[in-house]
């Protein structure tokens, strides 16, 4: 569990740590154990998991000042990253006694931007359970991760690659030659068709069959509502 | 390789297919060979890769009635789309004989969507070598991989989980009480400044000591930005 504390706020930060692709040399696992916390202060944000979206989130933070501790289990990963000149620690970030150590019952805002699906929904639940008080902002791998995590009462939640979806197909829009508004009117259309969609199959999510069913409707309504756009023009 | 041929394009899509999760129950890997392509007409795009990313690009450009090919190398992920009633096939997406076979050659754009990104940079190759007047659009894994498609003569990339990680942290920052104009253009700072940083890194990228030392420049510089934002206010 990769700590980053009050104190590696004021230092360089890092742009290229957002990568995992030094990694692999570092990859011999330490027999180290985990380390303490030593978490100064009160940061109103606590980011679990410090890979491609972690370190974004806490780089933006950094870059406003605002104060965060970050924990990360990748050793290689922390190793890595205090190859740049970070203070970290790592360690399970499921822990009850780590979260809290780490200053849970102080901080506002937890983020959690673990990779692993089970080891995210393990976060929330332990989070939800001892820390009520905290927004949590998720990452989700896919609609299902969505579920669970809706299913858990998390309300804040981003599928981690359907922005960057939606931009490369604005891009192929208009590389066809849609004119800019148009193909951002496109996407944005599907953004929020697709986000109803999410919603409405949440209910449903345990029933495949009836996930099949809407799925087509869903479909459906899109079409409709593509159609609906056509005829206003 | 997943084809979607022309004749999927009218049947109604599948939502839940942006999904790999039904995927293990049929992951016993079919014994059975490759699929003959079969491409009625000129679809101006090809779709490689038919996951996450590429399923988003295929739902909308078949929402605007835009015709594609897509392939896919999954056959678990084929199966899957298949028990929604679309016709597919399978195949590696770097044989040029199958990208010919799929349209390569009356196409305009080709989406490099592959999640494997050995696999994305050997279809890049292929086709710059072969396929020369086709305009790629490929998804990145992370800045490394970037850097070795931009090698390639790709110019447009998209990291795929860059947008989703700058909205999840829009969200923070409106948890923490920023409001949403000032969110909006930390945000969209942000984001520039670090594709001019990812720019910047790509002259010096296989030279670990220089990536540093542009890093922590770029912090600098982007520490700068935002107090030169603060004093205009």
């Amino acid at each position: 569990m990769l700590v980053v504390t009050l104190s590696m706020i004021a230092t360089p930060f890092v742009f290229a740590a957002e990568e995992r692709w030094l990694a692999p040399r570092l990859i011999k696992q330490p027999v180290k154990p985990f380390d303490a916390i030593d978490a100064d202060g009160e940061p109103p944000v606590i980011i679990c998991g410090f890979g491609r979206v972690g370190q974004i989130v806490g780089r933006v933070l950094r870059l406003r000042g605002i104060p965060f501790t970050a924990l990360e289990q990748n050793a290689a990963q922390v190793d890595f990253v205090r190859r740049f000149g970070n203070k970290v620690y790592y360690g399970d970030p499921s822990r009850e006694d780590l979260l809290r150590a780490a200053g849970a019952e102080k901080a506002k805002v937890l983020v959690v931007a673990l990779d692993d699906m089970e080891q995210s929904l393990r976060v929330v639940e332990v989070a939800v359970r001892h820390f009520p008080h905290l927004t949590i902002h998720a990452r989700a791998r896919n609609r299902r991760h969505a579920h669970y995590l809706k299913d858990r009462g998390v309300r804040h939640i981003v599928r981690e690659t359907f922005d960057s979806s939606l931009r490369l197909t604005d891009d192929v829009l208009r590389a066809l030659g849609l004119p800019q508004d148009e193909a951002r009117h496109t996407v944005d259309t599907f953004r929020e068709h697709d986000e109803r969609t999410l919603i409405r199959q949440h209910a449903v999510h345990h029933d495949e069959n009836r996930l099949i069913q809407t799925s087509r409707q869903a479909a459906s309504e899109l079409q409709a509502l593509f159609e609906a756009d056509r005829e206003e023009r």
